[in-house]
C-alpha cells in the first residue's frame, strides 16, 4: 500500500473542495498521507476508579501492556502525517483496512459501523476559531473495544475533549466508575456540545446584520449574509449524519454500549436534535434576510430616484423659463416679440413665475410624502 | 455538582441565542443556574373530590406529607434561581439526574420520556406581552407520578393555569374527580391553548400589512413583515415537537395515563395540529407579503419614474428651443441668420411651437396612460 | 357549562382569524355559544325504500319517535346559536362531551373518530359567493349511528347539499333503498364536489390574469394574485385533511360503513385528490404570476427608462450646442472669439450641427433596438 | 340517469379548467356527455396467433361473437358523444357503473382498480400538436378481461397506439403470441413512451430560451417560459399518477396480468420515471431561467442607465459653463464683471475648459469600465 | 428486430435531450443504433491468482473458450455502433431481449436487476473534458455471472477503469485472489470516485464566482452560475439512483454477491452518498450566488443612479442661475429690471451664489455616504 501525494495541491487549498475531497480510483484500503499533515502525536490515558495515568508515548506500541489490564485505555493519536505509524496502530488494535482507510484518508462522512468486536464511530468536531469569524473542523474517529477507546483526530490543536480529560483526571461525576462505552458517549457529547458556541457566534452576527440590513445595507452586509448560509450549510452537512449515528447507536443491540450508556446518549441525541434546529431555524433567518437585503436596496433606490426627480421637476422647468426669456427675438422690430423683457416689473413678475412654479412643484412633493426622508428607525 | 455562571452574559441576552444556548462540555446531570434567574417559589396544590388546599410552601420538604396520601398532589416550582433547593426537590421525587437536568438547564426540546413510575414531559408555553406585541416564551416541565404532578416553570409569572386553577377550586367540571393524568392533561391543555391568543395577534398584524404593503408600503414594514417571520419560525420551533410529544402520550401503553384520559390527549392533539396549521399558512402568507412587498416598492419606483421622465421629456426639449432663440448670430451679417429673431411675430410662433411640442408630449404620455395617478384602490 | 363570549369580537370579525380561532382554557366539553350564531333550525328527513318524510321541527325531542324505527333518519341541525337547544340534541343522540364540543366550538380541523357504536365526520363544506368572487366556508359534523345520520351546519343558508335531497324525495338512484351509510357518503360526496365549482372560479381568474399580468400589470394584479393564492392557503387547509378523512374511512374496519359503499368513498376519495391537484397546481401558477408580474414591472421600468434616456441623450447634447452660441463673447475684440456668430452660413451650420447630432443618436438608438415599442402581443 | 349539458359552456373553453373539471352534485354513476364530444367510432380487433380480423363495427353488440371466443378481442371506443352507446358498451362488458362514470366523466386521474375479474387502468395520453407547439391531451380507459381488453378513448384523432395496431397486423415480436394482458402492457408502453416527443420539444425550446433569456430578453421570452412551466405543470399532473398506475400493477396479485408481462411492466414503470425525471429537470431549468431573465433584464437597465448617466454626466456640467458665459452681466460697468468675455482667447480658452472637463469624465467613466459595451457573448 | 435511425438527427445534437431520448412505440427488445455511434471493441481480461491475460479479440465469440474456465473473464464492449456484434454478445451470454435492450438503447436510468443466474447493473459514469470545463457522461451497463462480467460501454474513450485494469496487472490488493463479485465491486467504486474530480472542478469554480459576483458581475457571471447549476442537475440525476443501485446491491440475498463484498459495497454506498452532499451542497451554494447576483446588479444600479443623481443635483441648479442672468429683461427701462447686472461686483457675486449652492449639495451628499465609493473588498 503505498503512500501517494495528492495530485493537485493548489486545488485542495480551498476549503470548499478540502472538505469533501477524496482521491479516486484507489484500492480499497490505500491509505493516502497528505503531506502537510501533522506527525502523529500519541496521548495514552488509563484508568479505573483507583488510578489515572496520562503520558505521551512515542511509539504505539508502548501502549499494548496496558491494553491487556482490565483498567480502561484511551489512546488517542492526534494527526495524521505519518503512514508507518498509522498502520502500526492498525495492526496493534487489529483494525480492518476498511476501518484503517476511513480513519485516514479523512473526509469521512459521520457514520457507525459494527465489526464483531469493535464498532467504528466517525464523528466531525468544530471548534470556533480564536479571534477571527468561523470554525475549525475535524474529524474524528472513535473506535471502541471491550475495555479501550481508540480516537483519531485530524490534528493535536483544536479539540474539544479537554473537559473531559479534567474530569477524568480529577474523578468528576461518575466517569472513572465507569467503562469504555461511557467514555465514547463522553467523547459524543463533548463533540456534539461543541457546536453550541459554534453556532452562538452566528446567532450573534445574524442579530446584528437584522440591524445593518435595515439602517445601512451595503455590498459588504450581503457578502457576510452569503458567508453564513455557506458555512451554515457546513454545519448542516457536518451534524445530520451525527444525529443519525447518535440514533443509530441508541437503537442497535451491539454488547459493546450498556443500557445506562444508552440512556445518556439519549441526553445526546436530543442534543444533536436542538443543533439541527437552530442550524435550521439560522438558515431560514439568513434567508430571509437575503430577501430584505434585496427590498433594502430597491428602498435605497427609491430614496435616490426620488431626490433626482424632486430636484429635476423642480429646475428642470424653472431653467426653461429663464431660457424663455434669454432668447434674442427683436423686440424693437415688433410688440408682440418679447415685449415683457420691456415691462417695468418684468423680472420681479418673472422671479414670481418661477417660485410659483417652484412652490407648486414642492407642494405637490410634500403632499405625495416625498419630501420626508424615509430613514428606518429601529423597532423594539 | 457546582454552580457555573455562563462564559459569556452579553451573548446570553440576545434573544436568538437564548432560545438555544446550552452549556458545552459539562458533566452530565450538572446543574446550570442562571444567575438572573428568580428564586423559586413552591405552591403546593392538594385535592380529591371532596377537599382542596392551596398553599405557598417555603422549603420542599414540607409537600413530603401530601405526596405519601391518596389525594392528588399538584407541586408547582416557579423559578430556577437556586441550586440547593432544587437539588432537594430532585431527591424528594427522586428523580434521574439526567430529568433533573433536563428541567433546570433550560431550554431544552419538547420531549417525553419515560422513566419507570414516573414520566417526564417537557412542553414550551407562550403567554402573549401585556402591551407590547411579541410574546414571553417559557420552558415548563412536568413529571407526572401515581398521585402526584410536579410541575417546575423558569419563572413565577407569565403562567397560563390561573384557569386550571380556578377550576380544580371550583370543582368544575370532572377534573376534581380525576387522577393527576388528567391534571397533566389539563395543562397541557392549557399550554396548547395558550397559543391560540398569540396567534390571533399575528393574524391581526397580517392582516394590517396586507393593506400597508399594498397602499403605503416603507422599509417600516419591511421590518415587521421580518419580524413576524422570525417569531413564527420561534412559534413553529415550540410546537411540532410539542405534536409529537401529545402524538407519543396518546399512543404509549403507560400506566400512568388512563384510557379515559388519552381520548382527551387525542383532542389536544387535535389542537396542536390546528396551531401548527396557523403556524405554516401565517408563514406562508409573509412569504407573500415578502414578495408583494418588493413589487410594490418596484411599483412605486415606476411611478417615480414615469414622473421624473413625463417632465423631463416635456421641458428638455422646449429648454432646447429656447436655447436656439438664445443664440447670438449676427442677424445683420446675413439673412441666414436667426431671421425668426426678427420676423414680427416670431416670439408668438416660438410660442406656439413650444406649445405644440409640449401639447403633443402630453397626448403621447397621455395615450400610454402615464398621467393617471395609478393609486391602488384597496379591493374588497 | 357556561356560555362565554368570546373576549374580543373586534378581533373575530377578521376573516383570517375567525376561521382558527378557538377559545383558549376552557374546561373540555364546554359548548361556547358565538352570540352572533344564527338560531339552530332542525330539519327531519326520514325515509326507506317505500317512504319519505321531510319536516321542519321546532324541538329536537320530536325526531326521538323516528330514530327508533327502522327507516333511515336525517337529522339535519342547522345553525349553532342556542346552547340549550344543541344540549339537548346532545342528550338524544347520546353524545360524547368532547363530540358535542367538537360539533358547537367550530371552527374544528376536518377529522373522523371512533366512538363505539358512532361514527363522526368533521367536514368542511365551501359555496361560492353569489355574486361576489370568493367562497363561504363552513364546518358541517356528521354523526353516523346504526340507522340514522345527524348533520350540524353553522348556519341555515350555503348549503350544497340540496341535489342529495332532491334525489331522496324523487328515488333517483339507489339511495333510498340504502342505509343511513349511503347518506353519508352521498352528503361527503357532495361536500367534496361543492369545491370544484369554486376552484372553477380561480381557473378561469387565473387565465383572466395571465393576459393581465403581461398586457397591463398594475398594483390591482397583484392584489388579485395575492388574495387568490391566500384564497387557495385556506382551500388546501381544508380540503388535506379531508383527503385523510375519505382515507382513513376506506380503511378503517368499521362496521357502520357496509363493504359496498367503501366502493363508493374510493370514488369520493378520488375527487378529493383530483382537488388537491388542482389547487396544487393553481397555486403553483399563481407564484409562477408573482415571478411573472415582478419581471413585467421591471420591464416597464426599462421602458420608461428607455424613453428618458433616448430623450435626455439626443436633447442634452443639442441644448448644449445651443448653449455654446448662447455665449456673449465680444466678437469684436478679437477674431478668435466666436467668429461662428458672424459667419453668414453660421446659423444653418449650427442647425446641420444639430440635426447631425441627433441623426447619428437616432440611428444609434435604432440599431439598438431602443426605438421600437415593445409591447408584448399574446401567443396563441 | 339523465343527460346533462354542463351550467356554463364558457368556463369550460378555457384549458385550465377543462383538465380539471368535474361535475358537481351528481348521482353516482350519472354519465356526463359533452355536446362538443364526438360520436363514438369503435374499431374492433381481434387476434390468435394465426389470425387477426381488424374492422370498424357500428353498433356495440356486433362485438359480442369475439367475446366468446379463445381468440383476444381489442375493442377500442373513440369518442365520448353518445350516451346510449356508452351505456350499450357498458352492458356488454358488464362494468360497475362507477367504471362507466370513470370513464365517460373525463377527465378523471390516472388510477387502477381492481374489480373482481376485470382491471380498470385509466391513463392519460399526450400526442404533440402538428404544426403548433404544444400537445393534446387524452384519457384513454382500459378494461382488461380474460381474453379482452376494452379501450375508451375520448376522441378519434390523435392516437399514439398506431405502431402497436401495425405490431398486431404485422405479427412483429410476441404480440401475436401473447394474451390480452401483453396487449394492455403494449398500449400502456405506447402511452408513456408518448410522453418522449413530447418533451423533446421542450428541451429543445428550453435550450432555445437559455440563448435567448440572455442575449436578446424581451417580455415575449417570458411568456414562452411561464406557457413552458405551465404545461410542464400539467405534464406532471399526467405522469406521476401514472407511475403508480405503474407501479401497482407490477405489485398487485392479480390473475388478469401474467408473470411475464410484469417484468415488461418494470420496463414500462422504468420509462415513466424516468419521464418524471425530465420534467422534474425542465421545471427546475425554467425556473433557473426566470431568475436569469431577472437578473437579465436587470442587468440591461443598468445599460440603460449608464448611458443615461454617461450622457448626462458629461453635457450637463458642459451646458452649465456654456451658461456661465451666456450670462448677460455688464462688462463696461466694472472689470470684475466677466472680463473673460473681452479676453483675446477667451472662447478658446472656455473651449479647451469644456474639453477638458469631457475629456477628464470620459477617463473616470473609461477607468470604471462603464465604455465598454457589456454585450454577452454566448459561451460554448 | 430492425435497426432504426433516430427520427431527426439535429434536435438529437442537443446536449439536453440527447441525455434522454428515447424513441417512442418501439416493439419491446428492439435494438436502436445509433448512426454516429462507435463501432464496438472488445477486450478481453482473464485472471486468477496466478495467470493474467489481456487481448482485444475482433468477434465476441472469441471469448467463449475462456468463460468455461474457472478463472474469472472480464469482457468488456466499448461502443454500441453495430447491431450484429451486439446481438452475438446478447447470444453468447444469453441476455433476456430487455436486458439487451437496456444495454443498447441507451440512456437507461441507473438501476439494478436480478435475473435468476445474471445481475443486471446499469451505472453512469462521468469524466472530466480534458482541457475544457464540463465532463462527458457515459451509460455503463454490468452483468455479473457466476465467474464472468460483462461490462459494455458506450464509446471507447473518456473511460475511468484504468487503475482497475492496472491493479489487475500488477496483482496489487486482493483483486486478483477475488472473485467476479469483487471486479464489479471495484469498476463501480471507480464510476463513484470518477464523480469526485468533477465536482471538484465545481467546487473551484464557484469559489471563483463567489468573488467575481461581488467584484465584477458581468451577464458573463450570471451565465457562468446558470450553466454549473444546469450541469449539477445532470450529475444529481446522475448520482441519485445509483445510490439506490448500492444500496439494493448491499442488501438484496443474491448469491452472485458474496459477504466480504457486501462489506466493500458498504463503503462504495458511503461515496456516493458523499457526492450526493456535494451536489446538494453545490447546488445550494450556486442557487444563493443567484441571489447574490441579483443583489449586486442592484447594487450597480444603486450607484450609477448615485453618480446620476450627485452630478444632477450640483448643476441643474447652478444651470439655472446661469439661466437666470442669461435674460434679456431690460435694465434701462426700469431699475427693477435685473439690477445686479450692473453691479460692481455681479459677477463675482453669482459665482459666489453658486460656489455656495455646489458646495451646500456636495456637503448634503457626503453627509448621506453617497460620495464614497462602496466599492466591496473582499473578507477573508
Amino acid at each position: 500500500m503505498g503512500l501517494r501525494i495528492p495530485r493537485n495541491r493548489k486545488a485542495i487549498k480551498h476549503s470548499l473542495i478540502k472538505e469533501f475531497y477524496h482521491q479516486p480510483g484507489n484500492i480499497p484500503g490505500t491509505l493516502i498521507i497528505d503531506e502537510n499533515a501533522e506527525y502523529p502525536e500519541i496521548v495514552l490515558i488509563d484508568y479505573n476508579s483507583q488510578a489515572y495515568i496520562r503520558k505521551k508515548i512515542e511509539t504505539p506500541e508502548l501502549c499494548v501492556p496496558y491494553l491487556d489490564t482490565t483498567s480502561v485505555t484511551w489512546v488517542d493519536v492526534q494527526g495524521l502525517g505519518n503512514q508507518d505509524i498509522l498502520q502500526r496502530v492498525g495492526k496493534i488494535f487489529e483494525l480492518h483496512p476498511l476501518v484503517l482507510e476511513d480513519i485516514v484518508n479523512v473526509p469521512e462522512r459521520p457514520k457507525t459501523e459494527d465489526y464483531d468486536d469493535q464498532l467504528l464511530i466517525i464523528a466531525r468536531m468544530v471548534v470556533p476559531k480564536e479571534n477571527a469569524f468561523g470554525f475549525h473542523s475535524e474529524q474524528v474517529s472513535l473506535i471502541l473495544g471491550k475495555n479501550y477507546l481508540l480516537t483519531v483526530q485530524e490534528e493535536p490543536e483544536h479539540d474539544c475533549f479537554e473537559p473531559v480529560r479534567s474530569r477524568l483526571e480529577k474523578a468528576k461525576g461518575i466517569i472513572r466508575k465507569s467503562g469504555a462505552d461511557y467514555l465514547a458517549y463522553a467523547l459524543l457529547d463533548a463533540i456534539i456540545d461543541g457546536f453550541f458556541p459554534v453556532l452562538e457566534r452566528y446567532g450573534e452576527e445574524i442579530e446584528e446584520l437584522e440591524e445593518e440590513v435595515i439602517i445601512k445595507p451595503t455590498p459588504k452586509t450581503l457578502q457576510k449574509i452569503y458567508k453564513i448560509r455557506r458555512e451554515l450549510l457546513q454545519l448542516r452537512r457536518a451534524i445530520w449524519p451525527q444525529r443519525d449515528v447518535m440514533s443509530a447507536l441508541m437503537r442497535d443491540s451491539d454488547d459493546l454500549i450498556g443500557e445506562e450508556v444508552r440512556i445518556y446518549l439519549r441526553d445526546c441525541y436530543d442534543h444533536a436534535v436542538q443543533v439541527i434546529d437552530m442550524v435550521e431555524t439560522y438558515r431560514e433567518l439568513t434567508s430571509g434576510l437575503m430577501d430584505v437585503y434585496l427590498s433594502a436596496v430597491s428602498n435605497k433606490m427609491n430614496e435616490i430616484m426620488k431626490l433626482l426627480t424632486v430636484v429635476s421637476s423642480i429646475f428642470i422647468p424653472l431653467t426653461f423659463v429663464a431660457g424663455i426669456y434669454g432668447m434674442n427675438f427683436n423686440t424693437e422690430i415688433s410688440p408682440y416679440n418679447m415685449p415683457e423683457l420691456n415691462w417695468k416689473w418684468g423680472y420681479l413678475l418673472c422671479w414670481g413665475v418661477m417660485l410659483g412654479i417652484a412652490g407648486g412643484l414642492l407642494y405637490f412633493f410634500w403632499r405625495r410624502g416625498w419630501l420626508e426622508r424615509s430613514v428606518p428607525i429601529k423597532e423594539d
